[in-house]
């Protein structure tokens, strides 16, 4: 790394405490800025982009039922009033644990704690050139590409006169039946089905097809099978097809191929198959997984570095048990928390607690009305877990206004079949 | 033009029915579909976008007061229930008066009426190269890459360390008095001084600069003067400078030069100044004005072509006086209502009716509870007009769901004075 200007020079008392350079304000990066509120610390939050994201309703923007808005925060905002706090936009190149700084494009910030939240992004099992072909979902603008291919494909059906071309452009294949597969998957049937149903003169919107490609032999792998099984059926009866144990081995304009020969003619495709770690990981010098996430010890700390936390889905975290811990939100919220709480220690001298996950359950939703949860074994399906799904994420999402808004447009949805969001913006697909 | 498949092949008793094609579906065009609904003809709308734009208030888009989807509703929902209406998300190439037919890309549409409702887009004075240099605003593209290049300027500014390049990140120059110039010049002032203020480490918002540029000696020409004056008041009042007889004469990355030499060094740079017609009105055949705009008769038709009406913005229509009609939402609005219903003439074999403009008034909003209106003679300004724009703004949203988001989101700033939106998407502007 060549040399740049090092901030951190002190000039006044608080400048001399110890500083803590948070990089990603994801769950993970923010919650831990929050609970370090009156610690005696200073507090940098770094982030490429202006606001936090509530990534499990991100498919609700990519299915035209919210606004990017919606389910954001600008981080700026949300650190307002922590007075140790402040927020640097800015991308992050390196780290350098030898020295203690974390490299920007254009200048070094050196830190006496790191944690790195830095997230994931999508994986294609070694075929990038897949991913402009198939998008994922894992940012506002990823989002709206998804919303824009799904809305443009109904209307560029709508206008085709070829009907082989036609039911090309009215299939639609998600590849990956994790949560966000199936919440993509149940929810783009329910637009073709309900919110598009009328809307069109020349095509039938009820008609389209939805496939969803799974690798293994069920959906929702982090649930027990029988939620995997319930999930299933509630997408069948939406009118989803779900394959399973259907391995994809190409993905080109025309559609799709699954194992050896079976050819699936769609012309949008979404990935929700796979993810990687931010290439940050490999900066650190610390043993890293197949998908380059970072092997952290019990402590969330790097081996020899117990000053460089890692949590969130960029860590490779296990429990007690030795079992790996999920890429979720609560978990990532609980490491935010647990690594505020390790770091107060380690100003106070004292040596870090080992970090213990507390499950609270898992849910993903399928559609209206439908939804499953496991809640510490207990295993709730349909009405009851959508309604609990809805609550607890409305209740989860940052600050009154988002929280209001998506209730109320939730409410006007599930009246009118609507979606409030049903905008394609930037031209067609075809122009980018 | 080459031989294309013509539809509108007769196939039922509706389809003999007279044709009536709309292309643009903004305040002229979809007002007139909806005056058609129970009319004895068939209607196809025809826009490049599937959606109806409220114009008014996109600039609380791009100031991040809301998001896209609160200020636009879906054309094919909002004509869903009309029986003889379709919608066709297409772009229109040119109109062939003689054929009466529409050119698409890859159809001909023939029509028995036609409403040429397209818009106008900006204009630079034939400065083509400010285009990238100062955007527009027009369409909801055009609101997120302003708001997009408002909040990255503070952002940049934050980790910027020459100050003279930081002062040129924190000025701002809007181009053009009228009212979008007035309002985008008083939301940008309220940005800095209250919803960013607390939210910096390095940099003051609160001293950022505001210039707003106007060619002519006052502000909002289609207003009475007094009110321009009191506009000009209440944005210094805001702290935003008003230049009046301030000639641009160029505008580079760096900044904008006003007359012979002068220099305001600014890296955002937004145009409020000029607009010209969409480029179909020249293949009409018809007279245009030096905007372009089609030079109609007093019923809205172009000569020669009782059949062929031009409304909205697009047309350069007199009122009975010989006075030129404003390019606002209410003229659109009542063109649309009015050729509806010399469509229904026509049809029952009856002439056509000179439009009548009831000029029920004109209002500008320039900041919190400050607006200038003009009823009918009666000037109203400050918080009293501010809460009448405020309720004919939100009342005349199309639907409900609009109405309550709006209406929510404005308490919502009004109580906090911050912004819902303040998403940067799509990545530093220099990426652009």
């Amino acid at each position: 790394m060549t040399a740049l200007p090092v901030s951190n020079t002190a000039s006044s008392e608080v400048d001399r405490l110890p500083h803590v350079v948070i990089v990603g304000g994801g769950f993970g990066g923010l919650t831990a800025a929050k609970a370090l509120k009156d610690a005696p610390v200073r507090v940098t939050v770094i982030d490429r982009r202006n606001h936090h994201l509530f990534q499990p309703l991100l498919y609700q923007v990519a299915t035209a039922a919210l606004s990017p808005a919606d389910i954001a925060a600008p981080i700026r905002a949300v650190l307002r009033k922590q007075r140790n706090g402040r927020v640097l936009l800015a991308e992050v190149e390196a780290i350098d644990v030898a020295a203690r700084e974390v490299a920007l494009t254009d200048e070094r910030i050196a830190y006496d704690y790191l944690i790195l939240a830095a997230g994931t992004s999508h994986a294609y099992f070694g075929r990038d050139e897949w991913e402009p072909l198939a998008p994922g979902l894992k940012s506002l603008e990823d989002a709206l590409e998804i919303r824009r291919r799904v809305l443009w494909a109904f209307e560029a059906a709508e206008r085709e006169r070829d009907p082989t071309v036609r039911d090309a452009l009215l299939t639609f294949v998600v590849v990956g039946g994790g949560p966000t597969g199936v919440e993509l998957a149940g929810s783009i049937a329910e637009i073709a089905r309900y919110t598009l149903a009328r809307d069109f003169d020349r095509i039938d919107p009820t008609r389209a097809k939805v496939e969803l490609l799974e690798g293994a032999d069920r959906l929702l792998l982090t649930f027990p099978e029988t939620l995997g099984r319930r999930a299933e059926r509630d997408l069948k009866h939406l009118g989803v097809r779900v394959r399973l144990k259907a391995m994809v081995t190409g993905i080109d304009r025309e559609g799709v191929t699954v194992g050896d020969d079976e050819r699936i003619a769609a012309r949008t495709v979404l990935w929700a198959a796979g993810v990687k770690a931010s290439p940050l990981t490999r900066t650190l010098g610390a043993p890293l997984d197949r998908a380059g996430r970072v092997q952290v010890g019990r402590e969330l700390a790097i081996p020899g570095h117990p000053e460089v936390f890692v949590i969130g889905d960029l860590a490779a975290a296990t429990d007690e048990g030795g079992r790996p811990l999920p890429g979720t939100a609560p978990v990532a919220l609980q490491q935010g928390n647990w690594t505020a709480a390790n770091i107060r220690r380690a100003v106070a001298g004292q040596p870090a607690a080992p970090f213990h996950y507390n499950d609270r359950g898992n849910m993903a939703t399928i559609g209206r009305n439908k939804a499953v949860a496991d809640i510490k074994g207990l295993k709730v399906t349909g009405f009851v877990a959508w309604v609990m799904w809805a609550i607890i994420h409305v209740f989860n999402l940052v600050g009154y206004r988002n929280r209001t808004l998506v209730s109320l447009q939730w409410i006007w949805a599930y009246a009118t079949y609507q979606r409030g969001a049903r905008l394609i913006t930037d031209g067609s697909p075809d122009r980018i």
